[in-house]
C-alpha cells in the first residue's frame, strides 16, 4: 500500500520524515526517486505536476495537503480517485484572525494611524463608525468562511454571507446562488472573499461585480479583501476600480502571479494592503496527520473525511 | 433646575446644543458665561477647572462627559455630590475593535508585513503561532475590560482577566488583588491594561512590573498595550524595557503627557505602536443622551446610574 509523495514549490524532505513517522511500515516513496507506478496506491500531493496522477493505475486516494484543489482539479487527466481536501482547524483558526486582523484594520484606519505616527502627528479627528454600522459581506461559507463571519459577528460587524448554494449559518444571513448576489451586494459595505477557485468563480472580482456593491461609503467606498485564490480578481479592475473610486481599499492575499511580481503596480498603490499568501499556513504536522488518517481509514474501510466533490470542484 | 456645561479641551458649542435639545425648558448655561452659582443643580463636565465645582452651593449631581473620572476625582476641593460616569455601548463597542485589532496585528506581524510591502518584499516565512497559543491578560474587567476579553476569546486566544476585586467572567479566568497579581502576570504574553487610575493604579505599568510578565516568548516577548490612562504608565521605563528586551513591543493609545509631546522618543522607537487617544471615543450624541437621562432620573426620584464610589476611585 505504497503512499508516493508528490510535492512542487514546497520542500518534500519533512513531508517524506512525517509520513514515514506517521505511517511506520507503509512504503513513502518520492516522486523524485524511481518507483513501481503500479505499487502506488495513495498519492499525498501539493501542486503535482499535472499528468503524473493519470500513471499510476493502481490509485485508490488522493491526499491534498493544502486547503485549495483547484490545481489538481484543472489537471485534465485527473485520475477518477477520491480527492481529499485538507479542513484543518489549526487552519481556520489562522484564517480568521487574518479576516478579522484586516476587516478591523480597514475600519480603524491603520494605514492613516501609522502614517500619522511616522509623522510624529497626533491625528485624532474624524472618528470612524463603530462596527456594527459596517456591513461586511462572506463570499464563501463554508468551513473557513463561516468561522470567519462567526467572529466578526463576536467582534461587533453586520455580517451577511453569500454561497453558490444555501447554507445555514444561524444568526448570520445568508444569500444563495447567482439570483441573490446583487441583493448581498447591495448591502455590502466591506466584501471578504473565501470562495474556491473553480470554473464558475474564475476572474468573478471584476469592474462589474465592484460596481454593484453598496455605494452608501460608510468606510469611505467598499473595500475588497480577497483570501481565497487569485485566480478570483482580475487584478487590473481592481486597480481601475480603486483609481475610479468604485472600490475605497483593496486587502489582498493571493494574486493572479504568486509571488507577486515585483513590477506590479499593486505593491505601492496607496489603497492596497498586501500580504504574502499567508493569511492562513496549514501547520505542515497537523496536516500530515490529517492525510495519514485518511489512510488509515481508508484501508480499516472507513469512509475518508471532506472528500471533494469533483462536479462542484471543491 | 439648572444645568452648567463645564468643558475644557473640547468645544462646548455642541455639547450645549445637544443638551437644549434633550431638555426643553431647563436652563443650559456655559462656564464661559455669567451666572448664578446658586441656581446650578447640575454640572455636565470634561475637565471641569478645579475648584469650579466647589462655588456650586445647590450642586445636586456631577455628570462626567468622559469614561475617566480621574481628572475630577484629582479635584482637591471636589463638592460631596454623587458624580455619575459615563457607561455607553458605542464607547464599548469601539474599545473591544481597537483591543482585538491591536492583539491581531501583534500576533501577525503587521508592522514586519508592511514594511515587506513597502520593500515590495514577498516576506512568508516564520508564520506565527496561532491565537490559541497566546495568552492575553486583561487588566481591569469592568465594562470595558470584560467585553474586551469575551470577543478576544471569540477570535481565539487564550485570556484571563485581573482585577482589584474579585469578578466572575463565565469561562474566562480571573485573577484578583495584590495577592494573584504575580500569578496573572506570569501566564500573560500580551497585557491589555483598561484599569481606572486611582492612587493604587498610578505609575502602575513599571519595569518591575514587566519583569513578570511571561518570558515564554511565544510572540518575541512581551507586549504592553494600555488604553486605559497614560498615568497609570512610566514611559522612561517602558523604553528601557524595550530596549533591554524585557518587552517585546508596546501599543499605546494613552500618555503621561497628551498630546504626546513631539520630541517623545516613543514615537518613532521600532517596537512600538501609537494611536492619539482614539481608542474609544464616545459619539457625543450617545453621551449627551445619557447624561440628561440622569437628569431627569434624579428629578424624577429614580436613581441615576453608573454613581462613582469615590473611596475607591471609579
Amino acid at each position: 500500500m505504497s503512499l508516493l509523495v508528490c510535492i512542487t514549490s514546497w520542500d518534500e524532505a519533512p513531508w517524506l520524515a512525517r509520513f514515514r513517522a506517521l505511517l511506520p511500515g507503509v512504503p513513502i516513496v518520492s516522486m523524485n526517486e524511481a518507483y513501481d507506478p503500479a505499487a502506488i496506491r495513495y498519492a499525498a500531493t501539493w501542486r503535482a505536476p499535472h499528468g503524473l496522477l493519470a500513471r499510476l493505475p493502481n490509485l485508490k486516494a488522493i491526499l491534498n495537503l493544502g486547503a485549495g484543489v483547484d490545481h489538481l482539479v484543472a489537471d485534465p487527466a485527473l485520475p477518477n480517485a477520491p480527492l481529499v481536501r485538507v479542513v484543518d482547524p489549526d487552519l481556520t483558526q489562522r484564517m480568521t484572525e487574518w479576516v478579522v486582523l484586516q476587516c478591523l484594520a480597514q475600519l480603524r484606519q491603520v494605514k492613516r494611524m501609522s502614517a500619522a505616527q511616522a509623522a510624529r502627528h497626533w491625528d485624532n479627528r474624524d472618528d470612524p463608525p463603530a462596527a456594527p454600522r459596517v456591513r461586511i459581506g462572506v463570499m464563501g461559507v463554508g468551513v473557513l468562511g463561516s468561522d470567519a463571519a462567526r467572529a466578526l459577528k463576536a467582534v461587533g460587524f453586520d455580517v451577511a454571507g453569500w454561497s453558490g448554494s444555501r447554507r445555514d449559518l444561524g444568526a448570520i444571513p445568508c444569500f444563495a446562488g447567482a439570483a441573490e448576489l446583487e441583493a448581498f451586494l447591495a448591502r455590502t459595505d466591506m466584501l471578504v472573499v473565501l470562495l474556491p477557485l473553480t470554473a464558475e468563480t474564475r476572474g468573478m472580482l471584476n469592474h462589474a461585480l465592484f460596481r454593484k456593491l453598496s455605494r452608501a461609503e460608510a468606510i469611505g467606498g467598499p473595500v475588497l479583501i480577497n483570501a481565497g485564490r487569485g485566480g478570483l480578481q482580475v487584478e487590473a479592475d481592481i486597480l481601475a476600480a480603486l483609481d475610479d473610486g468604485t472600490l475605497g481599499a483593496a486587502v489582498l492575499d493571493v494574486f493572479e502571479t504568486e509571488p507577486l511580481p515585483k513590477d506590479s503596480p499593486l505593491w505601492l498603490h496607496p489603497k492596497v494592503t498586501i500580504t504574502p499568501h499567508n493569511s492562513a499556513s496549514s501547520e505542515p504536522d497537523a496536516v500530515a496527520a490529517y492525510a495519514a488518517r485518511q489512510y488509515l481509514r481508508n484501508e480499516a474501510g472507513l469512509p475518508m473525511e471532506n472528500v471533494v466533490d469533483l462536479a462542484k470542484g471543491y
